[in-house]
């Protein structure tokens, strides 16, 4: 099978649109052929117009691309998106009218009713909801979203958890500052300090998890009945969002049980052996100290999440330490496993 | 009323050590007049022996003082103790039998049925278990203790709440390196991360608080019934302890309430007018984004808890964020202020 | 003698602007009596317009002050100009026009021939500059500049040298992020980084301080011969730059010589004993791995250098490290120095 | 030709030790097969003895495999040192009397006569000092070391600029923690700091740095006639050394000339397509703010140097600075180097 489809990075050129660049260099099945940014960087060479902040180099291959108008119809069927959350819900909106496939990784979109907020290896069949989008939108093409980048972490080391009759959760993230883009965070405000607030964030875990927690039943998603209170900090970290979890499970099953179900946690991306596809999505971490973000984001190549320190809760039942990359694993990495889902999936073609 | 009163600081050189130093220089009652430290350091001025850590200068009156040997029976009355656990144990008991009053941050005797545990906000009238020490222990001196660094902010922010029937806490600290001391932490370890882990914390976070809580009666110590979940993290901050709490209050006050709770707040301290006292031992930071440790941990002289972003939980009832300089009023500071409750007291001529 | 003088603060609400206002809280001469900031910020309390950023509190007697707009005649005589460099060019000669003495920071006017550009211990005597600018600008107000932040903590490092015969000098600057405003340096760009680069620093480092150091003859300053070559790099330091200096001297003085003369180095401020005038403006640290921004930089409130490691250079014959205080010593509390010795020279009320 | 030759570490557990393994995971000539440590270690697995501090994950193929007693005539003939100084010594010369080829990037042998002290790009030909050596020693075996790591930056860096009469050097190096080993630098002395002070590293920059550059002839090392002035300091960073040099060059070339010489730079290592050589060793980043530890140091793998901002010095004719990943092109990945140098050669068959 002769998979290679073209594909296009809407945002190129900020934090987002860069992990994109970097990770679909010498992609297997996704071919990086068009650059979309903001008018202001139109017609330069990219290199140029992004200000590249990774610390792996800017690929050859796109370094002299043009980067190009994101007007709607130009460019490859499959886009991604890593517009500003300010300029995505109208662009993303006109890209999938005009046919379209836009894979998302911005916030406007991911509670609309008919859009799937996925992380594959958690709620593959939710993508079935494009046929009802289809249908209530009237687009010839489609939008599918990612969740927030601490949601995806969470949602991982939660899903294994679901058959355990998962009820509460109170979670404490300490979130590296690229998540915040570029300019993003000033150093002034964290250099050797934590801010204790990040805007919209807690939300956002709080109310996307139960979305993709949830089931696809008669074309809708009835949100999971868990209820989830975060916390959110920033912390004086590059990449790698920690996150300290306690959760109340009706089954109480004890820590090595629940240990054993996270190591074995897999989903559609691990049977389908996608590209992107860790093939532990979850590992758990014996030491005492750890996952941490310098060690542990970068485990295969940030697509998987580490867990440590399971151990009993004496006011929720269980407690531990769940780490991901996030613009990896919480934002381009998994944008492009749902890419990669839908390939396989032949709805790419097809949708 | 002339309270000049000698001290001496067991333990001078390190971390702790020094912080007792600095804030003892041109103290109106406490005056320093000998210090302690192990065989090594004995004999050498302290500026010698003791490697200055702190941004503040070595106090002039202090820095050509020799160090002397820790020996029983030698130095002023009332000793500090900043002495590293694995000796403390013994040595605090053997100058305590020699007549000393030991005033400790250490955590060897904390949680002893006859040694008072003291926030003086909080418990101040646990220092009536002395009495019980006396006859316990047969001691011509002392032990009066502080908790852990963690443990005092938290219990200062949870104190105001136990009017509402205070039930369950689950917390997450993100804690300063200062307060492992030096060496301490490797830089390797902490620059740019974070690790989820410090070795011992979470239990004393979790057994001191009840403790301190806890009420007087009969001569012991009854325990508050409150149940504490304590997540414990190390984060690239010099000083200052953030902590995000969860609480279950049995009454479910609002948080117009609380924070009105937590303002008032005020204990024996405020009612002495002791010298180290803040006015208000607790603070409430009305902005979104605080207490944060760069801006927030030096107030007041490092002595009050700066309490923000109290807000609903939707799994416990309550949360908010409290912050507190770990080596000030999680250490150093608290101790002093114990020491300064007792002479206010007159325990410390007539005990 | 009463002193007590009405200032005002320009761009009172950006980083600089924090620090005139928190050095100024219980100034025994200056009084601050007015802040101007932007239009966006005008009627605003000054707690509201300023995002401040200083790990001390903002003083209680400015937060609740109205900020004003920035109108040429309103306002105090005496005002300290903390704006821009884009826009304090124009609105700084405004002000003088208007009667206004203008005491900057910013470096707009600090090569114009008749403007003194002033580090009070090197060269007070370029105030009679204000002559010859009262004649050429034909201003009833005046203007008064101190140097960049890294300047000021190189010159009064080589001004006691100048006996020596001071010909050429390498420096490296380590730079904190405070320097650059707020947001200023965002945290991908220096979080584990260094950036060894500052846009038009370098120039300012090598040409101010030929002023600085030069003499004043018949009315104009003769630039001292002295030629600088700077390398200015950014580090993950929030308060504190820190030199690196090779020097070459005429004299060859050997490193004891070099000592005695920074330990001995005094000017005006500490001849007229100005209020903000630190006993000794160079203090030399002994130990072998000093000065360090974060115990160094607070020396004295912030207004003295400290220097270290003076030893032989291979190439230039003489090395050492210095380091200063940037938005104290180096900004706000270098102006208001300047301010103080006009005001003890007469030269507020008269010129 | 089939090259496969068994190789070891001595002192695998350490900082540089930890390098050696990561860069030795499937190498394509050398087989890892023996790891030796202190006696502490011995018979434990790898993955116990090393406290393992890399981003990277232990390799597999390593981790189980059980350290061994550092024994000379145990283990492979050609073995790597990561040893510490303070054991080095006496160590490596034993293991040399008992005829393994030690590769080692400790201190001790250096400077020593008849020792090649090598950067294969710069004094490869040095290797023939090893005649000298087998004389002077006895030793069936030999010893071959690399320099300290800023040294290997800095005349990286250099060598190119041989051809046009380098005469003098003043060097300040900005040095990563890593560079300290573990528990290396503590957090307190470098969180938000900067050291102007390294143990010994501006005398090991400031000769080792004339006989790298320096002549073989007649048997013996004519060493450069370069003066080097080197201030080295530690910076919060954890990876990459940064150097800003001002060099007086007899021939004075212009920038353009100096970046031509700096990008053709080449040497054995990419005459012999060495599996480690990069193949540019020195790339010019033409971009005002670089070279930068974080986006520059993992170049090549980190063994390539990234010189930036070529200009005019008015003291000593041209400035520029240069950064190199100081655990790999600095420590362990020059040694393997040295080692495929060797291999390549045929001299570890044959010697």
């Amino acid at each position: 099978m002769n998979r290679t489809v073209e594909v296009g990075v809407l945002g190129a050129t900020g934090m987002v649109g860069q992990q994109f660049v970097a990770l679909l260099e010498n992609h297997p099945w996704l071919s990086l052929t068009w650059l979309g940014a903001s008018g202001r960087s139109e017609g330069k060479a990219y290199r140029e117009a992004a200000n590249w902040k990774l610390s792996t180099l800017i690929p050859a291959a796109t370094a002299d691309r043009r980067v190009e108008a994101s007007v709607p119809g130009r460019g490859p069927r499959l886009v991604f998106s890593a517009l500003d959350a300010s300029v995505a819900g109208e662009i993303e909106q006109a890209f999938a009218a005009a046919g379209h496939i836009v894979v998302s990784n911005s916030r406007n979109h991911r509670m609309d009713a008919s859009v799937p907020l996925l992380v594959p290896e958690v709620n593959a069949n939710h993508l079935d909801l494009l046929a009802r989008q289809s249908r209530d939108k009237g687009w010839t093409g489609a939008i599918v979203t990612n969740p927030n980048c601490s949601t995806v972490v969470m949602t991982m080391a939660l899903a294994p958890l679901r058959v355990f009759d998962l009820q509460q959760v109170v979670v404490v993230t300490e979130q590296a500052v690229s998540g915040a883009g570029y300019p993003g965070v000033p150093s002034m405000d964290i250099l050797g300090n934590v801010v204790p607030y990040i805007g919209g964030e807690e939300t956002k875990i709080e109310t996307e998890s139960t979305k993709i927690l949830g089931e696809l039943r008669d074309g809708r998603i009835e949100p999971h009945r868990v209820v989830v209170s975060a916390q959110a900090t920033r912390v004086p970290v590059v990449d790698g969002h920690t996150e300290m979890l306690s959760v109340r499970l009706g089954a109480s099953p004890d820590p090595d049980e629940i240990i054993a179900a996270l190591a074995a946690f897999a989903g559609r991306p691990q049977e389908l052996e996608l590209p992107s596809a860790p093939r532990h999505p979850i590992v758990y971490a014996p030491e005492p100290d750890r996952p941490q973000p310098r060690l542990d984001a970068n485990r295969d190549r940030g697509m998987t999440v580490t867990v440590g320190r399971v151990r009993a809760c004496p006011v929720l039942g269980v407690k531990f330490v769940a780490l991901g990359h996030n613009t990896v694993r919480g934002a381009a990495g998994v944008a492009i496993l749902n890419a990669e889902l839908m390939v396989a999936e032949g709805r790419v073609e097809t949708s």
